[in-house]
């Protein structure tokens, strides 16, 4: 099954956080399942906090802001009747803000779980709500607003056409 | 001119981010001049964006979180009348919750500028406005809220006394 972001057009798929053509990167990959999305990850040993056996706080708000415009791009297609990769204009978001709160330290060496639901769409902009998991244990949640980036969007798809 | 962040005890000073002893991490380096705390930093050509020749989201709240962090110590120094590296116990902070508004896209290349700005202190609870800039662009504003990670930081400076 193909992860959203290997929906993202070629063009624009080298982020570090999920491009798939970001060789360095850490390829998140975000899958729709039912009302909502979810990506796992196991962050290498070196992306340490401060603190000794937990995550730093950039890594947790990397994967909730990649997370979050690929949940927003999904929710986008199922809300104009669209498949993800049907031919058409890719529809591709960016993160126009993002908040996290930390509930607690998030364990570093196991997996994590994030997850999105969307909250609200209106035209260009939805709103995603966002969780972070290790095992059942809820580490911090996030809400982003995203919006739609569509000229070069456009561009990529009128150059493929 | 020691960092702030070099005068975090060395058990903790592994952040991906901004820690001096994580050989593969960003070791961001905050300063306080004046008002304000200050860090400058050129992330490498792989940290880029889903979107050419930008900096990814993942980046800018990284780098946002490392230096609010480094800069409640600080604020919390001068508002206590310590100075950092004066024998004490040690003072750290941890983020509780950090909202970032992405204003434009970060171009990649250059140098980024992160400022901090102490709005409130209460205890053990520190606000920090943010701002990061490219040049005289103001790309990304944030807010922090921090509290001081104080029982393991007390037992370091028990062990080193």
């Amino acid at each position: 099954m193909k992860a959203i972001q290997d929906y993202y057009p070629p063009e624009f798929a080298h982020c570090f956080g999920c491009g798939p053509a970001n060789a360095r990167g850490l390829r998140l990959k975000s899958y729709i399942e039912g009302d909502e999305t979810i990506a796992r990850c196991v962050p290498p040993a070196y992306y340490t906090g401060g603190f000794p056996g937990h995550v730093y706080g950039g890594m947790i708000a990397s994967l909730l802001d990649c997370h979050g415009a690929a949940s927003a791009a999904a929710f986008a297609y199922r809300d104009r009747g669209r498949t993800m990769g049907d031919g058409g204009p890719a529809i591709r978001f960016v993160t126009a803000s993002l908040k996290v709160d930390f509930k607690r330290p998030t364990p570093l060496g196991g997996e994590l779980i994030v997850k999105g639901r969307l909250t609200a769409i209106d035209g260009r902009k939805a709103t995603i709500a966002l969780s972070l998991q290790a095992g059942d244990e809820l580490c911090a949640v996030g809400e982003m607003i995203a919006v739609e980036y569509r000229p070069k969007i456009d561009s990529v798809a009128d150059q493929a056409s």
